[in-house]
């Protein structure tokens, strides 16, 4: 059995390398690459796809994980391995199975029809015209269907498609979170919206020096225990963190002179997915057990770091007056109490990616419920736009005034991705239960944050989440961590205490 | 016949891909990675060196190159082949020879010992002690014969050495060209000396912006011709240039505010690099011919630029005035002529990469004799300090104040790159009689750069050298531009030339 699991070792670390590979391809291709390299970029990732596919899918891996008794079978048990071997086994075979279900042919036609539907979706958002997108969306919705029934399901048809982003996950189960969510969560809107407070946002559009921007954000990825020896801070039009190797974390964002928030909590954001991948545990290193269990919890890092700890009263109360200091002009007669209310403003909007905590999930149930009716075949691609502004009216009161702001604003259908919206709305919600645990565990955390030691926090989600990898199952690893299985109420008890102070009520 | 073409063909293309592949991860190491992801991307490349020669000795291109009738003949000529295609199957016919000779065991050892060897010669240098690196050298003498034994050759064992550098050419070829260019580079020394002309040149020692040098070099790479819609220009410690892919040509240049010559004179250099690998014609794209021809030639074209442009008189004439505009204080008093002066000034020095143009080739020659001598077995590894010491006193009359700044100067040996240095030499010569073809050829060319019209200087390149990468071997591609073979006395006559209007003789 040893040598079994060492030949699967050996071809894991030959898989790894060369994911990590083609992140360098992907990360150049973002930063630095000089655009006309674009198109042979793409032959040279499609070549590294390759070759990991077949090493994934290889007849041998196959042959092992029979004799290991756990072929087929997506949450074996090897009797007489160690914990860690027992989750490297379920990975491998898990990443087996799901790509041996798939057909080359269904493989190719996805990829083709996807690049080509990235190229539809970018024009057609230029012209802000859904209909120049339709035929893409119709097209890969149904080889999304059929992804999905290569893949096999028992209830829903949703359920293979978000098992890519957030393993053993169901709609059932999302359903039962959601439902009631979007219920909460338009309460406590109303409850904002008739508090009558007039929040000030004016000084955050201010001017910003980009220089002092970056020096100011790479100050806050040191204070919060990112390691530049074993990463960097870079620029990209589309802020990303990626992983190049066991000691090689990179994380970009993006500058606006003109508006605050854009860098700083992009840099917040990506830096706590980037402390997440640097901090698993010596001996997964190399070993698809380093990577992110999950989506979810993998955005439950991010979301932490950047709300619940940089739109945070006590983190403010430490850096604010650097910040000021940095910026007097922009932040002249604005307070520190008026900064925290400001960054933290609710506005229902129509953009997801602009949008506050309180309603950025309602953006992502909409998405949910729209993917579920497409792959479900209630509603065909042609409808996506009605349904879509008819929710955003319904949940958000607003109508988007052409489908660029609406239907179109996304990339992710047009890359085949259904299933992966729900991951940003748990995020939210693992994040919240995380930091109730972290509250209880530790009553002293936020005096800790006001006296600007964050290395605490880093040092607790290091303990309790980061170094185990890929180790427990999301699920498992949230019950190990809080007790309880993932539950949105303590999300829900966090916006409502939050915006209860920022708002004058509860 | 097309059907087997077509095989070779759709293989080289994956080893392209993933020769540039390699090359992306080597880019990143020395430019952007951090600092604690060195070891592994060691392993990263080495993953993909290992599959880059699988696909090189792949038995089936043996069993191609077989049908094709051209096993075992490293210039053959197919019957009824395209010029391109007899020059294609030539190159992929010697790239397997080459690498099926050597047994994997000794590439391993080689490996290894040159891993090691870098690490030791290193540290060797900061402690300016030969004899810690004294028996790396002996082990890495001692597989490199092997490994010339294994290549096999007629008359010298330096012979299949230099042959991975500068293909086809032999050290009987070298001898007949090296002896007589000593003696005539040191008598062309002494006439220097003796001239009694004082040169100023404290003035490239002063304050130099480095973000003023950054823009200013930038915008003389767009003069030459590159394209930054196609490339880079970074920084690294150690300048490069190298193909990330056929639209994608990184340059990288180091800063010293302290002394002008090195980032600009470094940047022309590896622009000279940079676009001979950009001028591949179009129909060469994306195979193994799209690659300069021999290191001979490739550094031909860095030092034409960097030497016979960038430190020509009417070079300067049209860019003085800018330059001393952008840099007032540390050229103040210094006309065009001062400066042209001083960047060309003659001062036999101890260390190879700072030599002015009439020293540089003398260093060369003492690692060429050094290099057959150890590989001929009439010295050892041991006897190489004072064989240095003694032809550096001879040929240039200075002696090492310790090893860091004589023989431990260079990694090439440390990494087993013997047969390289002579590469270097050889770009003086090729560069210099390049240089005669174009004033014959266009014999208003000094007016054209007296101009500033860089671009007909590198359309001619293009046209002569560039556009034809790998199709002809470097001697027939100096024939074909030039009229000749490589002959030193156009690059002595051009030093004399030069210099005697510096130092006020002949």
């Amino acid at each position: 059995m040893k040598e079994l699991l060492g030949r699967l070792k050996e071809r894991d670390r030959e898989i790894q390398l060369l994911v990590h590979t083609a992140a360098i391809l992907g990360w150049d291709q973002e930063t630095y690459m000089p655009p006309a390299a674009l198109e042979e970029r793409a032959e040279q990732l499609s070549l590294l796809e390759g070759l990991i596919h077949r090493r994934i899918t290889d007849p041998e891996v196959g042959e092992i994980l029979e004799k290991l008794g756990v072929d087929g079978n997506r949450s074996p048990v090897v009797e007489g391995l160690s914990e860690t071997d027992t989750a490297f086994v379920r990975e491998i075979n898990r990443q087996y199975i799901r790509n041996t279900k798939l057909p080359q042919d269904l493989v190719v036609r996805l990829a083709r029809e996807t690049s080509l539907g990235q190229g539809r979706w970018a024009k057609a958002r230029a012209n802000a015209d859904f209909s120049m997108f339709e035929p893409s969306l119709k097209t890969i919705v149904e080889l999304s269907i059929e992804k999905a029934h290569c893949l096999g399901f028992k209830d829903s048809i949703y359920d293979p498609l978000l098992d890519q982003y957030e393993p053993y996950m169901t709609s059932r189960e999302l359903d039962a979170i959601f439902t009631p969510l979007q219920e909460k969560l338009r309460e406590l809107l109303l409850k904002i919206k008739s508090s009558g407070a007039k929040i000030r946002t004016d000084f955050l559009s201010g001017k910003f020096d980009i220089r002092k921007q970056r020096d100011f954000g790479l100050a806050i990825c040191k204070k919060m225990g990112f390691d530049f020896q074993k990463g960097r801070l870079d620029i990209s039009a589309h802020p990303f963190s990626t992983t190049l190797g066991n000691r090689d974390i990179r994380i970009t964002t993006r500058y606006n002179e003109n508006f605050f928030n854009t860098a700083l909590f992009g840099i917040i954001h990506e830096c706590g997915h980037g402390l997440y991948e640097m901090g698993f545990s010596e001996d997964l290193a190399g070993t698809l057990l380093a990577n992110g269990v999950s989506l979810g919890i993998h955005e439950s890092q991010s979301r932490f770091w950047e709300n619940m700890i940089g739109r945070s009263l006590p983190f403010w109360e430490y850096f604010y007056s650097e910040l000021s200091a940095l910026f007097p002009d922009a932040l002249r007669g604005v307070d520190c109490r008026d900064f925290y209310n400001a960054i933290n403003v609710v506005e229902p909007s129509l953009v997801r990616i602009e949008a506050d905590e309180v309603t950025y999930s309602l953006h992502i149930i909409i998405r949910y419920k729209i993917e579920k009716m497409l792959l479900n075949g209630e509603i065909t691609a042609g409808d996506a736009r009605d349904i879509w502004n008819g929710e955003y009216k319904r949940l958000l009161d607003k109508t988007p005034e052409n489908d660029a702001e609406g239907v179109l604003q996304d990339i992710h259908w047009s890359m085949g991705a259904f299933g992966y919206f729900p991951t940003y709305a748990l995020g939210n919600l693992y994040s919240a239960q995380f930091r109730k645990t972290l509250m209880h565990e530790m009553p002293s955390i936020e005096n800790e944050i006001r006296k600007g030691n964050l290395a605490v926090v880093r040092e607790w989600l290091g303990l309790k989440i980061h170094r185990w990898g890929s180790v427990y199952p999301a699920s498992e690893l949230c019950r190990k961590v809080t007790g309880e299985y993932v539950n949105p109420d303590y999300f829900l008890a966090y916006l409502a205490e939050k915006h209860g102070g920022i708002y004058g009520f509860g």
